[in-house]
């Protein structure tokens, strides 16, 4: 394709060269591009595409005049060089996303970033009239993320053939891990090109365990030239995260840990933008050590929700719970929960501090499941999830600091409750006061209070009640403790389980 | 009043006896009788019921013939013999209730009891047809044990003054510790003795913080003089347990440590029969060690009852938690889940080996909260919590083991189940599989299989169905790991949340 002499911030920069097309150029060709602004130079390595095309491609950060000089042992691939310039990002291209503040997350421009993903693993793999129902489903919700695998998966309910495999298929269907399968490479390219634009994160596992053609165990060096590549072709767009497993635990047997620490590394060494890295747990007592340093963000799977607060604790560093289990009816433990239940987790874990993800396990006469094969979402909470996705984003900067026990009180291991600067969200789930004080402003002022119904997703204003009475042990001098007023005010509330209440300054809007 | 020459077994035989009346006969008279069955005999210490009136009270274990022997430095009261035989037990009388199989409890002849109790803390010290109001309410449940103050309370809801006090009020309303009122002590043996014949066990907490009179620092010598006194009067109950706190560590300013330990060593002195003895905290992270060995079962109060199974590992002792948070709507956070939040807690407790504690605390415009004052229950679980253990009492001989992590599977840390003998439990709770194997019979039979509604309270009997599916992942060599059958059949279900499965063998009921 022609050189753009222009491309936008954050998107992508292609230079595509004609070289050799014997042998095979996949092992056998170097190739790789220097990239200067300035003083500041970024070196990026380039792919071969099949046919004799050998693509290199750049993400511009910075607007203004951009250079490049190839190098290559290949003389037709060496030296070649070119200049471009970087323009203002497209609408809706806010960068990379980078963690802030500890425990959240900013696009590279500063605007906040709040996941709130969904989980399909093997839609790419999907006929593609499936892979364009769910895009099309995906752009009726408010999903900001997928999570989604690039090998094929081999698992209950999905154990078709991928449309196509990553790698040539010999007469005897075995793959050569030497042979890449440029199309399905190209495919894969385009789908995380239109998650881009369509404003969702693509959380790409690199490698899992639910496999029969082998991908799980290549090979110790196919294993890195594979990352090389995925670097090589995919970290220029944008919206890439890394999580180098599935539930790594159960590739143990393969890839030790050792093996762990190098694939991170590799794709610190071959991604220049440092795309998000985070991998993910099968077994809750194996966990990751995710203090290690290459890992960026913490994404696990885990039911015990309100344990979000000692997440973060422990790790430091921002919690993902990709599966809090899914809303579903399979007959497996993790995959079964109601709509309602998966609704209140994500309340819980959000309330906490942290990210919860989405995922459905209906099951269906053609074992069309959402978590494996996209398509069509059957259940209740995706929409109620977009509800709080959207109160989140109306007033949260920041990112939300959980009343946690026991910097706070112990009682915030039983409710659930978070601040920003002018925002404070309880959350109640189970409980159901009929009135309530705990976690309100300690000073009096004009707020704008609501109930929120989070399963109506109603928005009802409140206003301020009387103090309830608040505990008060007499002790043997006579003196009390506990006691002391909770809040400058109290509200009064409908008695009922699923609630929450959000108290802002008043204002305009 | 005139011996009986013949009691019933585990029922109360008493001695009065006359003795002095001047000076303080609580502090200056010691009377105790050794009553004797064959080579056997056992000490018991008497007690001075008021004007010139001492008493001895002594239940009897043993079928046959006993002699008793006082001794006291007062000579009216000492060297005083008789005999009396001891008959069957009356009918309902099992004998006081141990601890058996080391996570449950079984009464003296054996047969097993699974702990249903409610709690309704003052309700000793309310009106006395307030009190008629709690007992009658209690005929209509299921509960078989009420925790309850002995001394009165002062807490949120329950600021009254008491209908008695426990010692003599001096005329600026301060009390004489050393100067007991007799009235109210009868008063409490006439409370003990009515719930014993209707069944319930007299969970008695002996010391509390909500206190604005003094009870909760009366002295060290007088809290042990106190201990002595209420070994001597209430002991020969068969259906008392001893709970020295309700939350120790709200006492630790006026009780450290060791005065917990020598209050525990005291009931063991004094309490002939040795009741059970447990000890509750507040603050979930100071828990008692539990571990102490004169600590028959652990008694605590935390929503987590999940983490059931991980606190019977930690204390190996039963679990009892008397407060998984109560039903109700006030603004405590621990006095507002839903009935149905609780009747989960309660299924999820019992299936994970432990047992649970119901209460009520619904907001009143006489503040006549279940929870402390009694009188009548306003809650939807309790029928449900009755529900419950009539399932229980049906078929379970030696108490339910769990199915656990790590001993059994991962997935028992999501959903509960449980065995005894011959039956299974499956709890599914918040999950709604459609289909389900995990935990059933590994062997085939001819089981009875029933689903049940927990909370409508229905039994529905199920077929058995094709075993669904089960994972598998397919591992480099090529084999499978897990895929293995889960059980030698499987179930549908409604794919409904708050559904449980029972499995016992076919047979006339």
């Amino acid at each position: 394709m022609p050189e753009p002499m222009s491309v936008p911030r954050w998107d992508v920069f292609e230079i595509a060269l004609d070289g050799p097309k014997t042998g095979n150029p996949y092992l056998d060709v170097d190739l790789e591009a220097r990239f200067s602004f300035g003083n500041r130079s970024i070196v990026v390595p380039g792919f071969y595409d099949g046919d004799g095309v050998y693509r290199i491609r750049f993400m511009p950060d910075t607007e203004g005049d951009w250079r490049y000089e190839t190098s290559s042992s290949t003389s037709d691939l060496d030296g070649r060089t070119g200049d471009f310039s970087c323009g203002p990002a497209k609408p809706g291209q806010h960068g990379p996303v980078r963690v802030v503040n500890k425990f959240h997350f900013a696009y590279a421009d500063g605007t906040p970033y709040f996941p709130f993903g969904t989980t399909a693993y093997a839609w790419m793999h999907q006929p593609l009239e499936q892979q364009d129902l769910t895009l099309n489903t995906l752009k009726q919700t408010r999903f900001n993320k997928l999570r989604m695998m690039i090998f094929p998966k081999d698992y209950i309910y999905n154990n078709e053939e991928p449309i196509m495999h990553f790698y040539e298929q010999r007469e005897d269907g075995s793959l050569d891990w030497d042979r890449p399968n440029f199309a399905m490479f190209r495919h894969v390219d385009k789908q995380i090109e239109t998650l881009r634009d369509m404003g969702l994160q693509a959380d790409l596992i690199l490698f899992h365990a639910c496999d029969r053609w082998g991908y799980r165990d290549m090979g110790h060096d196919r294993d890195f030239r594979y990352l090389r590549y995925l670097c090589a072709r995919l970290a220029a767009f944008s919206n890439v995260w890394w999580a180098p497993a599935n539930e790594y635990d159960f590739l143990i047997d393969v890839k030790p840990l050792p093996h762990w620490e190098e694939i991170f590394k590799t794709l610190e060494r071959y991604d220049p933008y440092r795309h998000l890295k985070s991998i993910h747990n099968g077994d809750p007592a194996r966990m990751y050590n995710h203090r290690l340093p290459w890992v960026d963000h913490v994404c696990l799977q885990n039911w015990d929700v309100k344990q979000t607060v000692a997440w973060r604790n422990e790790w430091g560093k921002p919690i993902l719970n990709d599966e809090p289990e899914y809303e579903g009816n399979i007959p497996r433990p993790w995959g079964n929960i109601s709509g309602r239940e998966l609704v209140h987790r994500f309340w819980i874990t959000v309330m906490r501090g942290g990210y919860a993800g989405h995922g459905e396990t209906f099951m269906h006469p053609r074992d069309d499941l959402w978590w494996s094969k996209g398509g069509i979402l059957r259940g209740e909470s995706w929409p109620r999830i977009g509800f709080l996705r959207d109160l989140i984003e109306e007033d949260v900067k920041n990112g939300l600091t959980p009343y946690a026990y026991p910097q706070d009180n112990w009682e915030w291991t039983r409710v659930s409750g978070a601040h920003d600067d002018e925002v404070i969200y309880l959350y109640f789930g189970e409980h159901q006061p009929a009135e309530w004080a705990i976690g309100l402003p300690m000073t009096d002022g004009d707020y704008e209070i609501d109930l929120i119904d989070t399963w109506e997703m109603t928005i009802t204003p409140l206003e301020k009640a009387p103090l309830p009475v608040a505990p008060a042990y007499r002790q043997g001098g006579g003196q009390y403790s506990g006691g002391e007023p909770e809040a400058a005010f109290g509200v009064r509330l409908p008695g009922k389980p699923y609630q929450a209440v959000r108290v802002r300054p008043r204002q305009e809007r």
